[in-house]
């Protein structure tokens, strides 16, 4: 069993991402078998690139506001909200508050 | 794609564990093809069972304090802090606060 507050991991940037960071808190290096953990962080005025892949993201919002953009518009998110974006939807997470956005996001391995 | 404020949905009784509730967020009623997300409130005074099974928990503590059991000892947990149980390692999760423990748990499907 691995017990470990979230901030003990790096906040990573992520590459050609500026203002955004991420922190594999479970992953592969813990042996995890089917899917990671991870917790990203978007400074406001900055997002996640608008895109789409073949896998599906898990998210809950933890702290801050935006908006998670897909094809026909945005919806906006806060702590609490609960997003599913299945394999191959487009999709993109934008901070428009004044605070951190900081958000679980949970991929298959 | 699916947003919701996670408090959309309802807060189960878990069968025979007294002050215990989930909400199965993201699941196979989503078309979720690999892991399922839910929430847990634990009550203050009270705990899941001390059990094992075969598969993996991810856990992020959100709000309370508590303590996770494992052979051999218990961790405290309060908000942020991250728990990866592997596969058919004994393990309880217990609220030693005086609000509610709440965490986010995901499991394969």
């Amino acid at each position: 069993m691995k017990v470990e507050h979230y901030s003990r991991t790096a906040a990573e940037p992520v590459e050609g991402v500026p203002g955004v960071t991420v922190r594999w808190v479970i992953g592969e290096k813990d042996d995890a078998p089917n899917f990671a953990m991870r917790i990203f962080e978007i400074e406001p005025g900055h997002s996640t690139p608008y895109h789409q892949h073949d896998w599906e993201h898990e998210v809950l919002v933890l702290d801050g506001e935006g908006v998670v953009r897909q094809e026909g518009g945005e919806l906006r998110i806060r702590d609490g909200s609960v997003v599913f974006v299945p394999g191959m939807e487009m999709h993109q997470f934008a901070n428009r508050g004044e605070s951190v956005l900081r958000f679980v996001c949970l991929v298959p391995i």
